[in-house]
């Protein structure tokens, strides 16, 4: 059915039995890695992105340094902001700011569902390529944000620790909210489905604010539209729902059909296996923060975490993203600790 | 034994009967205030903490505008780095600052575990003060922040979202991590005895950022040093535990005798009651954010929370401190919700 050299990771999502438990780490193409800061110095974010040819660069560099089982597409999730019709920067080391963000009904002039092969046909030139220059050694994922997470943002306008304006525009005016979450979320099945018709195995959602909502707000707002995109997606990809920090929800996150849902380092795996039954892969956890420790100590708690998972329906990665000053060598201990077990 | 007017919160604490659920809310002497922001505007932080007749009149003034059953000590978890040897300064709107933070040996030179009476005194004099003009009508709650949490600033030097800073350096030097623990647990210990000794009729301890860490590292870095807080304190006063995010851990937190548990939006009041077992109270939990919601929402949620949470061993809050653009009347319409229902 495929030509794919390691399909560990489409296997474990299928349910299918493997060899070992796959590996890959999010945030894997990134500040960690020095090939990666040349590109960093020379080009500026919104270039990397638009750039097939560096895209391509930067989501197979891991592949090559630290040796995972997948890539993963190098594109940031405001691109769908973006494409909608909002300003986004990035300010290098400071984060995303959107200068003039969304706060009432007038503002919804200023966006739109926009036809995603204009507006992010770049992204699925990038897919092309990088499918091209990865000839099956692993597969590829595809990714966005979650409806809630874009919308702290064209929201909030910035990054925050508890998106507070966000949660607030959701809560006292909830009919705008809506609007807004299902204008998003058509945005994204359509960026969605152009990315799996570029070549993307598996399509990730990042609902990285998720669990800044209880769990009824966290149905409403947010799993309702992660919902549509799942079901949207089903017949043509596989894909994974990580919502950080609502494990509350874990049960019905899995009852989407979902194939795999991420969870970070705060729940052990087997309360998190409990929760989600035994019909979804399971995805993470290692504290981010734990690769900085020395490398006998990561090898030793990656063991921890691998019989903490148990064998089948696991794909390792970290509960988050890999922080940028962890050293390359404690990188590959992580992902050379997986492949030993 | 007492001649408090209102015991309804101490009452609660001992798991004795009482006619209502009683109310009170985190961070409810601050910024919504316009009582408040006059003295602020005034006074500087920390001169507001060190002048008593200033800490009194803050801390009294949610008990006479809200109406809340409880006073909360004006104060900062921070006063804990600074009685240590560390300056913080108090950037107001963009927190603390601590420009020297601990980060090797050579930086335990410049820290000690005070005598508290020399330290921290002009905070027992506060709570006298505080406790002479409350004149009995409600109990007062003093605090400390967890041990973890004051490294956290101790060590990254500021607030942050993630503090990798401190993880990192507990997990790459522990042993510094356990001596500067214990060294912040001896000091708070002696400070909240102190506190308890001039007046305080609770004592709560603060671990804002215990979810940051995963259920074994909360335990091996975090509780170990909140349970020895506890035990110091058993015999003298009535303990809350507020880990915020912790909530895989609350069946621990209810084992240290702890008398009170605070829980946050994100775990279902029935399910935290499930992990914290029948014999300890539980405070929480409306979102912060709601409180922004119209008051016919406010009132309708609150009614939803206390059906949640069902009658006796609660204690209604927030599951976070207030937020400043939140109206008085909205706060009062929370206070108000528990008190009629």
């Amino acid at each position: 059915m495929t030509d794919m050299k390691n399909d560990l990771i489409l296997r474990t999502l299928r349910g299918e039995a493997v060899e070992r438990t796959p590996v890959w780490m999010m945030r894997q193409a990134g500040r960690y890695l020095p090939e990666y800061m040349v590109l960093r110095q020379k080009y500026g974010f919104f270039e990397r992105c638009q750039t097939p040819a560096l895209a391509a660069e930067i989501t197979i560099q891991p592949v090559d340094i630290v040796g995972v089982d997948a890539a993963i597409l190098f594109s940031d999730i405001l691109v769908i902001p973006q494409a909608m019709g909002l300003e986004v920067q990035m300010v290098e080391s400071r984060g995303p700011l959107l200068p003039e963000p969304i706060k009432t009904e007038a503002d919804f002039n200023r966006i739109r569902v926009p036809d995603t092969d204009e507006t992010l046909g770049y992204v699925f030139d990038a897919i092309k390529l990088i499918k091209q220059e990865l000839n099956g050694r692993v597969p590829l994922i595809g990714f966005a944000g979650a409806p809630w997470t874009i919308l702290c943002y064209m929201v909030q306008g910035k990054g925050s620790k508890t998106f507070d304006e966000a949660k607030i525009f959701c809560y006292t005016q909830p009919a705008l909210a809506h609007k807004l979450l299902q204008m998003i979320t058509d945005t994204t099945i359509a960026y969605l489905k152009g990315q799996v018709k570029a070549g993307a195995d598996v399509i990730q959602i990042f609902d990285s604010w998720g669990g800044l909502l209880g769990p009824e707000d966290f149905e409403n707002i947010s799993l309702r539209y992660i919902r549509q995109i799942v079901e949207a997606l089903k017949d043509e990809a596989l894909t994974i729902i990580f919502a950080k920090g609502a494990w509350h929800s874990l049960e019905s996150m899995a009852a989407t059909g979902a194939h795999g849902l991420g969870i970070d380092w705060c729940i052990k795996p087997q309360l998190a296996r409990q929760f989600a039954g035994n019909n979804v892969t399971l995805q993470g956890n290692f504290d981010p923060a734990k690769l900085l420790s020395p490398i006998p100590v990561i090898k030793a708690e990656v063991k921890n975490m691998l019989k903490a998972f148990g064998p089948g329906r696991h794909i390792a990665n970290l509960g988050h993203g890999i922080l940028p000053n962890v050293p390359v060598d404690h990188a590959r201990a992580f992902v050379d600790a997986v492949k030993e077990a």
